[in-house]
């Protein structure tokens, strides 16, 4: 399969944070980010690979700052790295106060998307041509990533 | 502030799952169950607390197993260790097959909620005193957590 | 078909009560507790039965107290009498303050589920050994319950 | 306060049945179908009493039919008794098959609304005018079932 | 086929106004009542048509006046004139303060649905024999309606 | 005050269409897409006015073509023109299916947001500086629009 530009899977998703997303002090559930994070690592590897796709894993989320009824959440996603099925998606989600137009990092994000077949089996993926610095950088990283992962793994009587 | 039981915070949440939660191939999201990880969380960390929580973190997860629409999930959560004002909420979700009543596990996860006033300010929580020998174990390991979470943080140049 | 142990169906529902549940001054809607009622009944007659379940009936329902944006919800749904195709579900729903702890009795409710195969037509459905007094109580007194139901339809020149 | 015509509180709610509303074998749940019941009560009794109201009870609800995805909901709610503060709601559920334009009865519920002010109190609600044969027999036995109530509370220790 | 009356397809919808429909001002959004507009027109055309409808256009919706939450909305849609396999919806809005039973009207609008079959062909609907003194005014002017919407697509270099 | 580049106002919504989108067809539903219209062209109309803001007017919407579950709706919103307090905001829909790449128009719209203050008071917006070939031809052409909705309001009596 020939390689693929990252610009091809890379999603952009706004998102005006409502009453129903935030407990009773108007401050968004940690859940709903979760969910939305998700929902663009979905479409983000589902560009890339043009198959149905599940997620396998989601990397540490660190909730950096908070966000309330009002504000708007702008989240981008991005293949970085692929496996024979599985991609590497980067997720960052920022979060702007319309009233100062001021725009702060909420948090980022990695997590392994699988394409699946009707069957609900592992179908390979194209490779991905990474496209900015960053991107350059999170592929080489990728391996590095997979070893820790693994390592965490192994530590699971820690948790 | 006096250390309360495990029991206190003990919080289970069973959920179908619908088409709602799903793709179109009648898979359900990792978002959905991200969501319902971070609900129980904050249920189980608020009847700790007596406070208002937010989450500060959620630990790496796996998801080990897919569940279906018609399936039924079992959430269980609850504080395993606590700082000044943060608590580690553990939290298990488990995929039982009505027709069969084969349960499998989906994933356990570990997060962080904080307990705020209304100024969204942290707050002081109680300690906790661990009921199972699970929980025992990862009160222990809560050290070597919070260790490996600040090296990750470090070696946040990996992604 | 042999019995079953109630703890079979067992099933335990804790709920935030949130923003869109309410109307515009905080208060639980009626018809979302209804919901959960029917959502916990449902997955406690399928845990029993193996089998998909429609609701046949709801028993009176008395709101006995009322539940805030905040509050948590904790709802327990157990088979308590069985037919050839036809189960009692038990729901009791409490609501816990979470700043003063304090727990009262929102209603108690019991419903009849009937397990359904595919093509909608009812199926038999195993026996229920009871656990708990009150569910030894509540069987023996399913025959009375029956035949109340039964007045009332008579009486249903009444509404 | 003067009475008041139940033409002035007669409400009409229709209702597509959709995916989620249904569980995976297409059909409603008696869940669904209970908040709409409530929700068309509730507008019923604000037109009546021009207050906030909160569901107070309901009555046994039997569902004699059942409605599938694709199928037309039609609730028709009317305030038919009124005490001080509480009214009697009248709700009938018809679901129309839109191939065959085949209408059946769902089922029909009656609940009790009571008017509350800002601080949650009871206040006082206008007397009810009925306009049809059915309301006029309505309103005259609405004694006797607040009666068979009372009598129901009694049993209590049957449930 | 033969014509059918419009009082086949009329349908009401009443909605109350919750916080998850409205912006942090508690103002509704108008994609909200665009919603329910869409949601009355399909109903309608579905019970004329006696077919699944799509929505092929709605005309230009100016928003009179707004809805806040607690406010009452009535929608009332009705088939006013058909093509071969399109039905026009004359869908009217109103919003009542249930304070001071005030009636405002929130929006009208006409949308364009077509009936299809399973394979989302096209298929014929009978025509409408409309019965109030508007509906036989609207459905004189539909040819002009039609024409001027032609006339609009043409200009379309204007938008 | 200043006028502002259209790229301060430019935003890009994802969204996979889900079953709940949907008809019993798996078609979504016109009032799914125009709720996500108007949700774009709100959060476009805030970026650029640093207001709260309201719908005053959709333009008439033309489904080009229809979208179903597991495809991907593109919306981008851009600020076109300006007058006092409302800005006209220009909304494009694209349809993607994964599984073939393929991408069609699904529907373009203008939509007139309204910016307003705590008291629902309109306040006067920035002027727009448009970037694009396409958006420099929408700002002249916004007066002829004005007109033509003029001219369409006079012919109230088609509708
Ligand atoms: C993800 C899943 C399909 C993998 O199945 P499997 O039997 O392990 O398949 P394989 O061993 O062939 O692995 C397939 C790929 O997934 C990757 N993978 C599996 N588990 C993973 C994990 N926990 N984290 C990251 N990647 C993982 C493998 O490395 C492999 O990648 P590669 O092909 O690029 O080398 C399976 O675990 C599953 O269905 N999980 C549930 C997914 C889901 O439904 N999520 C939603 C919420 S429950
Ligand atoms: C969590 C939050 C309140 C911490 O604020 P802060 O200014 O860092 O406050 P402090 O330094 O006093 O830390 C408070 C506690 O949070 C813990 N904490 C902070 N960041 C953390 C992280 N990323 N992971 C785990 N714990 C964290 C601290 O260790 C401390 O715990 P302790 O009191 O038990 O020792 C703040 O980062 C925040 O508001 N984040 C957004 C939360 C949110 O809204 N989540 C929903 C989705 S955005
Ligand atoms: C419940 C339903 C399947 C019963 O169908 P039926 O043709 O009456 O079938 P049967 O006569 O064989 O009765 C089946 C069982 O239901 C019980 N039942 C029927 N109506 C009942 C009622 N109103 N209340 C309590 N139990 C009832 C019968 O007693 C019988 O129980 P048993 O087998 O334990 O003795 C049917 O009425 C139905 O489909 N109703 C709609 C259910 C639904 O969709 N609910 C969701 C909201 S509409
Ligand atoms: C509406 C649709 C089925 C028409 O398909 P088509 O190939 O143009 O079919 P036809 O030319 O046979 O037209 C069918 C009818 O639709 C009418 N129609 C087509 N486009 C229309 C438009 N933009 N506005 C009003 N009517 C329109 C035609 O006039 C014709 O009516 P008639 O039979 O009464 O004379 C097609 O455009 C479509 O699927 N659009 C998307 C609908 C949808 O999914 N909407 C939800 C949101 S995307």
């Amino acid at each position: 399969m020939e390689k693929i530009s990252s610009n091809v899977s890379r999603t952009t998703l706004t998102k005006l944070v409502l009453p129903p997303d935030t407990n009773h002090m108007g401050t968004i559930f940690g859940g709903t980010v979760l969910s939305y994070i998700d929902e663009i690592a979905a479409i983000t590897a589902m560009k890339h690979s043009a198959e149905v796709v599940v997620t396998a894993s989601i990397d540490t989320v660190n909730f950096l700052s908070s966000a309330r009824v009002g504000d708007i959440l702008t989240l981008e996603g991005v293949v970085i790295s692929t496996g024979r099925t599985s991609m590497e998606v980067y997720v960052k989600v920022e979060c702007e106060k319309y009233k100062t137009r001021e725009r702060v990092l909420t948090t980022t994000s990695i997590l392994t998307m699988v394409a699946i077949d009707e069957h609900g089996q592992p179908v390979p993926v194209p490779g991905v041509i990474p496209e900015t610095e960053e991107e350059k950088n999170l592929l080489q990283t990728a391996k590095k990533r997979k070893e820790r992962r693994l390592q965490i793994a192994h530590h699971e009587d820690l948790n």
